[in-house]
Parts: structure tokens; C-alpha cells; sequence
């Protein structure tokens, strides 16, 4: 069975559920779960809709019909059909950790979406690559070449009709340029620690430092180097016996997982971006 | 602001969130948050409704109204009012851990319960309440008492208009009678390991067992003995270095943060009883 | 620099620590790390030690002085290289969540041992092998050729000179003589849930039950199913909105994430067993 | 039974297990726990020593003839009576969530020590000190005042021959003269975040950023504002619909048990400080 989800974000405002319900139950729709959020700090209100697909109205009236009915509530809005998976394209570098888990969690069944394609400013990672069958291309990425690049990347994006980018460990800062064409659609994950550590070597910084706990982050990707809306944050602890090399090992695990959830909640649909802040709906939905 | 909270089970059905919103909206109240949950394994639907109360219904009214509403659609439900706290008894025995905490969080504010009294079996923990200005009633047990003792508490339950009964470690059974009276209104907390022990002595039975993880289950009272409805757990991990001794010092801080965090749910009126499960809404709602 | 790894127990007696090390210093060798453990309960002693290699005694020299030494405090000894590294034998049916993790974490040097065969009582995860560059037998199983089937696992295991077999979801009950054969040199993986569940499905009962926690255990395996000594655990929180399927999907990440730690302590040679427990020394060391 | 915690560092080198441990044995004591470390990076060796007190020595003898082997070896070294609890003071401002939780698990038994009495900067904690039959010093502050006040507190602390100063939330900066003189004796609590802000309202702060996780770190002070050597870090899960007011609540929750855990660690002698690192030798020993 196919389903429709729609998310939806406006001002805080009475009979918004109501309202909102009623325009799907008189178009015969089954509502198998709707999930809410008012931020009353913002007076914001978000939605989370998951229909059952009755397949009785074509898709461009369904969106037509509640693009009319959105524009009086000013509703901002997106919508999307569970058996038209997401497809995402991994940006990669030399570390395979990031990027192998998402190839395996796609052929496990874990992540329902396409990964047609992986680009790599380095050619190292070309034989996972064909581990997975996935075209890899190569495009390497020097101070003169980086615009040129980045042109042939969004090339590509568009020929695989790309709908997420992920930053599986890209060790490049995209351009303000391309993450602003490409906003709420490029997903990267970093490291994180208490406290934070600046410049090369963290992880050495933070065993000197003497940290209990490391961590990752996934966010989307801003101009702001590693200060776009948050989507997922965990944390392992360490030891003082742990050494700096066991702290690369143990960040590896979580940058994996992080990473993962992220995709996941992404792909299902399940995050409206509002501000700096995102709303991740749970995944039992 | 005071709040009107709702809880609604029933069987599935559409149009069931449009027809509940409009029932609200007509009359003016703002939905605050809503949060629903279908068990399509049982055809069941679960909502929690949090209303603005504008004040201008008064709450006879509004529950006479919905109650007409609510036989239409076949709908089981409760209301609260957040300006009313709920009633708390606290059931102990010896152990001091789990009810100091819960009092300490009652005076933090962390709990927004009024625990009114204490009843204990044994007198240990006298001092305990009067540290905190609670009158203590001893009811000690034998076989013989056990009935004219349960007799005893339920008069006190009425008498001090009890809402929620926590086994604060109360180290006797209830009897079946007495938590069908009280189905869904007595909480009981104890340990949980992988793999379950019985018999006495668990912590060193686990310590014997070598097991990574000792763990505590928050549920309702039932009279099948520590198998009703779950509403909390959680795990804290152990080293074999670990004493006995140590296994039950970890276990009580476990105990405590599980009692605690299903309190506080109950008493937010965030948990819905289905057979065997409960469905617990956020807490952030 | 390559390091020496004694593991020993023993009786609880005094003097022990002092013995052995001086032991070590009297031939020069440098002590990395020392981990000790006395279980006060069973009056047992624990040791682990690692030496720098200084490559100035041969290795059956050390071993034979040590094994004069160890025979008259009656001490209990095994001895590893860490430039030798560990072979591991991968046992597989058809999920392929565990053993693609412990392929991909050899590959990325995270598990320093060597996987030379997988052996599938179903041929599968054939393909997965093949992604790999992994030899794949084929050996299927019925009532009639199990014991046959088992002689012939136990030629590959000579063969490839294996020291570790590794259950990665094998959905094979192993011979009590086969276990007794490979004794603490088996691991398996198996979900663990609060309270336990007996019979098919357990993921659908759990869900059935409302537990708010899915976890895993990894264990040396034993004539008694499920029952061998716990080498590592966890859990994951789970919430009333997941799905049986969720519930899965979140067990297969549980499991690969044990079932990798417990072969990692496993060939770093810092797990004892002793009796139903083990003692894990820690990973930093 | 009693025993004796030694806690020693120096520059690593060859012999120090045999040569310590030798020391212990040559005197008759049996060594009921040892835990060592190397800092590779370092070069510093680590160590925690739990011997049985036999009583057959007088303590002064058994630390003058250990002070003249240590200054052979040029180790730093403390050492500590399991039957001479540490004595510990509290200092604090109005929050009472972390002062209570240590109040309590001192009169559960759980941290085995004394706490003699109680200071606060403002008078809001009477009744809580009150409530535990302890002494409480109200020393106001103000910019004039300072330094008249620290001067009143370390007579407190000298006159109640207090060993460790606990800042249960403390919400003024020790002068860095003071910090100086009880090096290593004073532990402090605070919020730690991913990423951290600056200023006021943090919980504000991370809730506007939307993060996943807030934590708490427990450290030594030191000259540097919260840049002391860390004992213990934790994080809890949120979400974006918990209110900065759950977070408020969850982070004293987090606080409370971060602060307990870094006192037991410190009263149980098992933190030696290195630097800006802290070794936390594990809580079985």
C-alpha cells in the first residue's frame, strides 16, 4: 500500500487541525497518522500528515486541489509518495566508514531509497563503489578548479534527478553558493565534543583534554561551516584509557549512526526546517 | 494558564481526528497539541488533546457535551484539568530510595503532584516523612491483617481523595481485588535483567551470571505479578568488577529515574492503557 | 612494536601480583599494561598483561620458562601476539546484517583479524562473499546430514587454521560436542528484551507487550542455548509507535553493534571466562 | 574489613609493577585490587593500590618507609583509610537539585562520607540543611565582600577539617587564589552543550538551536573558568517539542547524577589528576 505525506508549516493559528482534517476526510482520504508541533516561543505550528493513498484522485489534483486550499491559511507545505523513493547521491573523500553503511543499510532494506551515484573529489573509494555497482566519478578539486567542479557535481545532480545530497565524510566546504541553490537538501555530519575543540586533530585535542564523552552531529548544510539546523546528535563515553586512536575508532561508529538516522528521517519525510531548529517527527509514524 | 487535557481510545475509523478537532473548534477552544496514535496490528486509534481553557464553558458542560459526542463514535476517554494536580499516595516499605526521590521532586517542582501522605508496613521510614511535613501511617502486615490492612489503605485512599498509588517499593502484593479496584491507578516498580531471575537475591544472581546490563521496569499493578502494563525502563551497564554490593547501588539510582519518569507521565495524563501495552505521549506535549 | 598478551587466572593468594611481575622484569620485558581482577566471592584472581616485545627471547623460550613458573602457583594461561593476528571463521544463514558488519570493520582495520571463509547453511549471502573476496561453502542442513555437516565445518575450520567461530546470525543450533569441542572459541549473537520471550517471533511479542527497550546479547555459545557466558549487551529505547517491523529494524542495528564489540574483545585477547561469567578487561588497555 | 588506597604517578619506566608490588608483599600485604595506566603520549605511569589492612603496622611506619622508596623512584603519591571517611562541604546558592541529591545519598549510604556542614551565598537553603540536621553558614557576598568571604570560608573549612569542597551549583567564581589552594579539592558542576553557547540562558540558547542532546560536565576548578580537568560528563536525549523548561528540568537530572558520580569517584580515591586530564580509575576496584 502506497501512502502520501505531507508537512506542513505556518503561523500558529485556531482550527488549523480541524481544518486541515477536515480537507482530507471529505476527499475520502484515511488519515494513518498525523503528528503535531506548536512552538509556542515562534508561534509556529507544524504538521506532519500520512494518508493512505486510495488511489481514486490523481496526484496533480490532490496537490492542486490543497495548493488552493494552502494559499488562504498560508501554509508552506511539501508533499510525497511513499512508493516514489527519494533518491540521494554521497559525496565522498577518502574515509569509507560513512559511506559504506549507507550503501549497506540501502541493500539491507533500512534505508528506502536510491542511491544511483557517488561522487568522490578523491578516486580512492572507487572500489567500493563497484563493490555496490554504483557509478562513482571522480572529480578532483583544486583552489582553481573548485567552481568548475562544484558545476560538474550539480551536472550530475541533475542528470540522476538527485533529490539529497549527503556528505558522507566530504572533506570539502561547499560553496555559499551551491548550499544556498541546494537548502534543507544537503545533509553532513561532523564530529562534536564537550567542549568543542578547534583546528587540526580533534580527537588528540580532546584525549589531551581528557573528554568523557565524543560525539557527532548531522545537520543541513548552511554557509555557515557546521552551523546549519541540527537533525541528529549521540554521544559514546570513553575512558581515559581509551587512546587517540581508539577515540577515531569510537567517533567512527557514531559519525555512522548519526549519519544514518539522519538519511532516514530525511527520506521518510519527517523533518521540517524552521529557522535554525528542525522538527524531526518520530519514526514510528 | 490552566489546560484541558484529553485521552481518547477507540477502534479505528476515518474521519475520526477531523470529527474530534471540529468538535473542539466549534466551541472555541485552541488545541494546544495533539497527538495520535494508531495500532493498525489492533485496528485501535489513541489521541491525547491539550486545549487552551478559555475559560468560557464551564467543565460540566463541556464533559456532558463530549460524553453525547463521544457514545456516537463508541470513544473511551478521561479528561484533566492541569490546575488540578494530581493526588499521590506513596506506598513504602524499608527502602528510602525511590520515595525520597519522588519527594524531593514534588518539592523541586519537578512533579507537579500533591503527595498528601505516606503509608508504610514497617515505621523506618517515619522520619523520612516527617522531614518533608507528611503524615506517615503505619499499617503494618501478617497474614492474618493482610485483608483488614488493604481495608485500611483504601480508606485512607478515600479519605485523602487519592488519585495515583505508587509502590515506592512496597515490598508486599496487593491483593487482586484491590488493584482491580484501582486498575490503571497503582504504579509498581522493580528490577529487570537480561536474562529475567527469579527467586531472591537477583542483583547476585546477575553478579553470578556475569550479565553487562541491570535494568529496572516502571508498570502498572496487576494481579498477575510484575507483568502489567509497562510504562518505563531503562538500563544502566556493569562491569564484571562490579560487586553485588555495587550492582544494587546502580540499580537504585535506575529505580529511581524509572519511578520517577512514569510518574511524572501518569500524572501529566500522558499514558493510555491498551491491554497489555500502554501507549505514553511525549512528554514534551 | 608487536606486544606479548597474557591472559591468567588463578587462586586468590597472596604475593601474585609481585611473582608474576617480577617474573617479567627479570627477563627484561617491559610491562604496557597490567589489568587485575579478584572476584572476592569465588576468591579467584584475574590478570592481564601486555609486554612490549623486545624481541630478544624467542617465544617458545618465554613460554616454556612461563609454563614451568605458572604449573607451581597453579596458574590458569593463555598467550597471543598482536602481530598474529586472529583467524575467524564467519557461520551465516541469510540475514546479512552481521556479517556484512564484521566484513566492513575488517576491512577498515577497526577488527585486526583475518576472515578467510564464510560458511552458509544457505547460499545467500554467496554475493556478499563475492563483494568481498571471500571464499563461501556451501553447506546445507537437514535433520539427516546435520552431524555430516558439522564434520565438514569442522575440516574447513583445520583447514583454514581458524582460532574463532563467529555465529553471525547463523540460525543453526550447534552439537553439544561441537560447542564442547570449540569451548569459549564460538561466539553468538541473540536479541534480549525485558522481560524475555520464549517461542517465534519474539520482535511481535515484545511489540505486543509494550517494552520500551530491545537489546542484544553476545555470548560464548554452550550445550545450553542462550545460556553460555555473556560477553557483551546492550539496548536500544524503543517508543509505543514502532511498528514489529521498526522493532527489527532497530534489533539488526543492536546486534551488529554487540555481536562487533564481543569479537573485538575476543581477538584482542581480553576476555577470561570463569564459570557462567566472563571478565572483559578494557579496551584502552 | 579496612583497607588502604594508594594513588601514585610518575615517569614510566621499567620494573615500577614488580617493584611496588614487591614493596606491599615484602610487609605482608595482600593487594585486593590494582588498576595501572601509561599515558603513551606522556610517558607517565599510573596507579591505584587497594591492600587489606592487616594492622600489623602502624600507618605512620607503613608511609614513612613508602615516602623513602617513592623518592627513590621520584613518584607523587597520596594514600587513604577506607575507614576514615573523606569530609566533605557543600557550597551553594538557591537551586537545590544537586545539594539534596548529595544529602540524600550521603544518608543512603551510597557516597561513604561525612558532610559536616553547609555555606550558601544566599540563605534560600536553610531549611534544606535544616531538614538534615547540618549546620549552614549564610556568607552574603558582594564585589566589596569577596574576598572577606572566601576568608570566612576556608576558616569553615579548616575548623571542620574538611578534605573535599563540592560547588553543588555554587553560582559564584572562587578567586583564583583560593582555587590555587585547594588544587584538586574542589569539583564543580555545569550544562555542557553541543555546540556550547555563551551567556545567559543556555537552556534558551539550545533550545532556539534545536540540539538533540544536553549534557552536564563535573570538573576540578582551576584558575580558568570551567576549564578544569574534567571527572565525569553525561548527556540526555531531547526533543524538539520538549520546551525550554523540560530542558531546564531534564539538565538537573543530568547535573544531579554527573555531580554524584564525580564526589564518589574523588571519596573512593580514585581520580588522580595529570595536567588538564584526570585518570577516573573504575568504581569495582
Amino acid at each position: 500500500m502506497s501512502a502520501i505525506v505531507f508537512l506542513i508549516q505556518c503561523k500558529d493559528q485556531k482550527g488549523l487541525l480541524a481544518g486541515i482534517s477536515s480537507f482530507f476526510a471529505e476527499r475520502g482520504f484515511n488519515i494513518l497518522h498525523c503528528q503535531q508541533y506548536t512552538d509556542v516561543e515562534q508561534g509556529q505550528y507544524f504538521m506532519r500528515l500520512k494518508l493512505e493513498d486510495h488511489g481514486d484522485m490523481p496526484r496533480a489534483t490532490l496537490e492542486q486541489e490543497f495548493a488552493a486550499f494552502a494559499s488562504q491559511l498560508k501554509l508552506v507545505w511539501s508533499v510525497r509518495y511513499t512508493n516514489v523513493p527519494y533518491r540521494v547521491a554521497l559525496l565522498v573523500t577518502k574515509a569509507s566508514h560513512c559511506p559504506y553503511d549507507l550503501l549497506l543499510r540501502e541493500l539491507e532494506g533500512e534505508l528506502k531509497c536510491d542511491i544511483p551515484l557517488i561522487i568522490g573529489n578523491h578516486a580512492d573509494l572507487e572500489s567500493m563503489a563497484k563493490q555496490f555497482n554504483k557509478p562513482f566519478y571522480h572529480l578532483p578539486i583544486t583552489p582553481e578548479t573548485k567552481q568548475a567542479q562544484e558545476q560538474q557535481i550539480k551536472n550530475l545532480l541533475a542528470e540522476y534527478q538527485i533529490d539529497l545530497v549527503v556528505m558522507a565524510r566530504y572533506m570539502q566546504i561547499l560553496s555559499e553558493q551551491f548550499v544556498e541553490e541546494f537548502r534543507g537538501r544537503v545533509i553532513n555530519i561532523h564530529h562534536g565534543f564537550l567542549p568543542a575543540f578547534q583546528g587540526a586533530k580533534p580527537y588528540h585535542q580532546a584525549y589531551e583534554r581528557g573528554v568523557k564523552l565524543i560525539g557527532a552531529t548531522a545537520h543541513y548544510a548552511t554557509a555557515e561551516l557546521d552551523e546549519g539546523p541540527i537533525i541528529e546528535q549521540d554521544v559514546e563515553r570513553v575512558m581515559h584509557d581509551n587512546s587517540p586512536e581508539d577515540l577515531v575508532m569510537i567517533g567512527k561508529d557514531i559519525e555512522r549512526l548519526v549519519l544514518a538516522r539522519a538519511v532516514k528521517a530525511h527520506i521518510e519525510h519527517r523533518i521540517i526546517i524552521s529557522g535554525r531548529r528542525t522538527i524531526v517527527f518520530s519514526e514510528g509514524a
